[in-house]
């Protein structure tokens, strides 16, 4: 069964197709591609998974690739500036397409080189992992780190399509299955209840990797992910709700280096800490957590110290004119963006957090 | 005389706003910056002339100041970075803004610096070259070179305002007048026949600095790109007349290697050359290149020859499907963007040029 919504964003609108089996023929990805050229950016694990199959939807297409070395401390401006030069060599003119294919930090990086090659060429997403097919390959923000905060560089551009072949999660490892459940949890936990509900009782079967229970975890993690692009693409407002847990997250990343911890690893621990800065009942904290924990993800940060993490905060950008906002819960399935937190608890929740 | 026209581009429209003496307390330019930060953004030449002036208009703001090396030859992604890492450093988060003091090459990095600082931030085009203040500072287009092609790397983001003040001309040495006439001439050329014929009888004005004539200049250009831009902000069509002499003008930098020739000569030539593709009257090329070179600007290239031009050129935005694309002249004053020009005719020009 294949699955098509819409992320609406008037002339910017694009298709997110999601089901099993796409890949390898079954999908004609060529009508999806502007000119006659194309670049492939994937990683050096995913390559060698999937190539073949995605090159066998371009049928009629001259398609160049490349391989980047895999992981997050790879998502830099040298890496990006790699592909630009696979572009400049292939001499690719503006009707060329690129195409992402692996998890977030490909389609990152190759988002935001389709942003700047030329000013802008088209680009397609093609994510491999359980996190960038629920998250980051939907909504247009691409990008790469600084050495010094995470996204600090990047552009928002949508991709023509965004096509999910749920298939590709049977390579996926246990670890990073369960860092693309965070962002899955963190839907549910901002913005509907009754999916959060769903999760506590099908979490098991996601770790299982239940293909019925994939499929359906994806699809409603893109709708509820689109309707608020849609609303907000640029974030002007309420598409920063998506970054719950995101400024706790981040600030382990940076303090970690990058690498260490995943990203979902990193926005779980994170996700624990903004739900007690939120004030919330123990009940709907309690639930989280357990959530968190039983999809195998930390509920406590590494060993890094409240002081250090608090330093690292300031220079995320959810940081605006020099007061940080945070996303909070107003209760489970329901957040909101605040200045007005309490600073003292927000100095409890990171001493408590430090341990 | 203050003249203050409007880029019409809906919710993203901005003022250009022209006079002398504008800088140094007559302009209260902190109006247009959102937040409370700022960085300016100049080079070693321009800085020691204006920085004190233009502080003195963002009275009430944080401002911070970077100075870029001078010249074309630093239009890259690593000096990019360098203002990168300067707002990382100075905590610089999304309401910051940036300012561009200088010619082409500054305003051109900071605005590509601000459409990708944390997904694109504010910034204001304080152009102090003639060139800048014709061209390269209204309409949105920002970018870097690569080593191997012109702008290659970039983004349209448009400014908040674009500030002309018409006294820095000043200290504008002759040769960079002069490049920065090469611009103003190519709008009479492409778009405005009445222009053209102004710009015959007031060239000798202009190239004494006639303080009168510039502003008439400057304000008649930014008016006829203003238009162009409105029409087509993201050059899907006709905005790419602009682009008059710069297929064959690219080529020539890309040759010498950005910076033996100024871009304004490389286009002055350039223009010639495209002017003897179209096919037009002898009468009108002919006053074409009379006026470009009582200018005292280049009507041939370098000593490069047909076949390395041909070459560079093959890398050029402009080339789309593998198909060249060239502004040509309809008449003077009206120009016309074509893939079906007479390739002969192009061999022609190109070893007619090049003899």
């Amino acid at each position: 069964m294949t699955t098509t919504l819409t992320v609406e964003l008037g002339e910017r609108s694009y298709p997110i197709v999601i089901g099993s089996g796409l890949l390898g023929g079954n999908f004609d990805l060529a009508e999806y591609v502007v000119g006659e050229d194309c670049l492939i950016v994937s990683n050096e694990t995913v390559a060698p998974l999937y190539l073949d199959a995605l090159r066998a939807d371009l049928d009629g297409k001259q398609v160049e690739s490349i391989a980047l070395p895999d992981g997050e401390a790879h998502k830099t401006l040298a890496t990006a500036e790699s592909v630009l030069d696979a572009l400049v060599r292939g001499r690719a003119n503006r009707d060329t397409t690129l195409i992402a294919l692996g998890g977030g930090v490909v389609g990152d990086i190759a988002g935001f080189v389709a942003a700047c090659y030329m000013r802008g060429v088209s680009y397609i997403q093609v994510p491999t992992s359980l996190l960038a097919q629920v998250d980051s390959s939907v909504g247009g923000k691409t990008g790469v780190n600084h050495p010094n905060g995470k996204n600090l560089i990047g552009a928002f551009h949508q991709p023509r399509i965004v096509l999910i072949d749920t298939d590709t999660l049977s390579t996926l490892s246990e670890r990073e299955l369960k860092a693309g459940l965070a962002e899955v949890i963190k839907y549910g936990a901002i913005a509907n209840m009754e999916f959060f509900s769903w999760l506590e009782g099908n979490i098991d079967a996601l770790l299982a990797k239940d293909a019925m229970a994939l499929a359906y975890a994806i699809q409603k993690s893109c709708e509820l992910k689109s309707e608020i692009v849609a609303d907000d693409e640029r974030e002007a407002g309420r598409r920063a709700i998506l970054n719950f847990g995101h400024t706790f997250g981040h600030a382990i990343e940076l303090c970690q280096g990058y690498g260490d911890w995943l990203h979902g690893e990193a926005i779980s621990a994170g996700m624990v800490m903004a739900a007690e800065l939120s004030g919330i009942s123990n009940a709907d904290s309690g639930r989280l957590s357990k959530l968190i924990e039983r999809a195998g993800l930390p509920i406590k940060p590494p060993a890094i110290g409240a002081k250090s993490m608090l330093d690292a905060m300031g220079l995320d950008k959810k940081v605006m004119a020099k007061r940080m906002r945070f996303v909070v819960l107003n209760k489970l399935g329901d957040a909101r963006i605040t200045a007005d937190y309490d600073a003292d608890r927000l100095a409890t929740v990171l001493e408590a957090a430090n341990a």
